[in-house]
């Protein structure tokens, strides 16, 4: 990509919950853009999308919509993806595809810039952004696996609905309200829309996000497992996750056990922490202050708390970690990703 | 004690979240009550509790109400318990204390049937009951336990503000019909309602239960670690916990990685917990059946599913473990040690 003063961006599925987030990114950011070109399904075409307080129409994303464009965000759903990013990377655009269509294609970079940017020189065209719950764990290891190596990682997380999609916000606050009112609550989305069964997800915990796989472990737990080995380039990072969906309408927390491969101090880890790149440390027990999902909301750091050595394993300790699963964990990771592509241009 | 038809049972804290279920258990379980006693504090005095059809009035819990109780079931408080506990066991009752007061006295039985049934033999007058989340977590454990030992757990827990009790349930409530009217949130009680600073539950996950402790980890936490090792009788398990308050009202569930000390098969694990007392196993991932708090809130058993072996080491697996907080975690395990100490004077 030549250097421009403004470029072209086309945001595709400019409707949905990241899509809209996505938008309100690049605007909040100031990204120079020349033209934002909104684009959805043909039912979405008579929307508009807001943006610098300009009214946009959105167009149908088709093959042709991308011609002249720069940077296309890309969060449809997979199949969109599949169908559409190779064409818009032909016609000349880098495309940051937030599904997992591509993550791990092995000519595909998948990048957290604070982790991975020198991943990005060897895209083709085509940039993954990782799973959300993926993103900010791999924020908070960045340092710790820098300094200390990371052998093993136990990670439990309470997952916002917003990660399933405007539906699955709707579907809570229909369920909050059906409670306020005494009205039998009603589950179509929850836990997975396309799947037979659906869970209540107000005032319950759901122990699964996605399919499950033929291992026991869901789609979204091999996520974590599988892109955190790529975002690190190391496949020896182990993952035992355990993916849980509560109601919480934004922001992701995770209760994340590390063993690393070299001794450490508190303190280090600490220090360490404070000076990483996109995390913000909230850790006074004393004052009650460690991060809150409905605190990380709307921010795009990634906050961590909680920090204390494990009871038992000299080279283990226990953190919390918590960030804007749409925001961190979708929306802003890809405008970032455009943004360091466009300073490396500089 | 010796063996009756029937039995004069204290309940003190009557009123309270538990001291209602352990009334309500002791009706259910047809528990063979001769008089029932409801105790509380002097200002719950002019209260009735129903109990079999009949209303019954509260009283005041003084040394001298425990005269003739042959059961005295405790839930009012640390405070209470360590003040009128001796009072009643001086007078002939057997306590059963669901505070945290007694737990680590070496001279106190820390009972869960299932588990460790024979220590109530060298109880003094008192026995304890312990923290809910430590209890469902060892009633799943055990089977495992004795079949192929326990080296380390990371646990993390997604607890129900009933665990808080009733101020802590009506905060969500208050909170969640807040939302839908579209008023303030108000946080009074949660976390603890004893340290200045609370925080909105609803629609959050809060990873503080009850106070910190100079480790960096909170009380419960280590409620969890100590509780363990007393009720195994075995100083070497590790447990590194990390407690979390979500708005769930009834039900607390469990990520637990579990590491043993001896090779296991995962068929052997699920016989084995399809054979363990006081569980259900609940996992068949193709039906998306696993336990949810929603559907064990109201029912005595311990909920176990998401079994899957460590991806990573052979000595290692994974469960969900789901259970009703104030029923299995307080009122029913206290009912459950009274009913197992009578039917061994059979």
């Amino acid at each position: 990509m030549e250097r421009k003063e403004r470029y072209n961006v086309a945001v595709v599925g400019a409707t949905g919950a990241v899509g809209q987030k996505m938008i309100q990114t690049l605007e909040d950011r100031n990204f120079p853009v020349e033209i934002l070109k909104p684009l959805a399904s043909a039912r979405s075409v008579g929307q508009f999308v807001s943006f610098h307080g300009q009214q946009i129409a959105v167009e149908e994303a088709t093959p042709e919509a991308f011609e002249g464009i720069d940077f296309a965000l890309f969060s449809a759903g997979g199949s969109v993806s599949l169908r559409l990013a190779p064409e818009a990377a032909k016609r000349g655009a880098i495309v940051i595809d937030n599904t997992s269509a591509f993550r791990m294609d092995p000519n595909v970079p998948l990048v957290v810039p604070e982790v991975n940017a020198e991943a990005i020189a060897a895209h083709n065209g085509i940039i993954a952004n990782p799973n959300c719950s993926t993103i900010q764990m791999v924020v908070a290891l960045k340092p710790i696996y820098d300094a200390f190596g990371i052998d093993k990682i136990v990670v439990s997380t309470y997952q916002a609905v917003s990660g399933a999609g405007q539906k699955a916000i709707d579907e809570l606050e229909q369920q909050v309200r059906g409670y306020a009112t005494g009205e039998l609550l009603q589950a179509n989305v929850l836990p997975v829309s396309s799947l037979p069964v659906h869970h209540q997800i107000a005032f319950n915990a759901i122990p699964q996000i996605d399919v499950f796989e033929e291992n026991g472990y869901t789609k979204e737990e091999m996520k974590m497992v599988n892109e955190t080995k790529k975002i690190f380039n190391d496949p020896t990072i182990q993952v035992t996750p355990t993916a849980v969906r509560i109601p919480v309408v934004f922001g992701h927390s995770e209760s994340v056990f590390v063993k690393t491969k070299r001794p450490f101090t508190m303190d280090a880890v600490r220090e360490l922490l404070e000076q990483g790149e996109g995390i913000v440390v909230v850790d006074d027990p004393a004052s009650q202050k460690y991060p809150l999902a409905t605190e990380a909301a709307g921010k795009r750091e990634v906050f961590v708390g909680r920090l204390r050595k494990d009871l038992w394993d000299e080279n283990a300790f226990n953190m919390w970690v918590v960030s804007d699963n749409v925001l961190k964990g979708a929306a802003w990771n890809a405008v970032q990703i455009a943004e360091t592509i466009i300073s490396d241009l500089a």
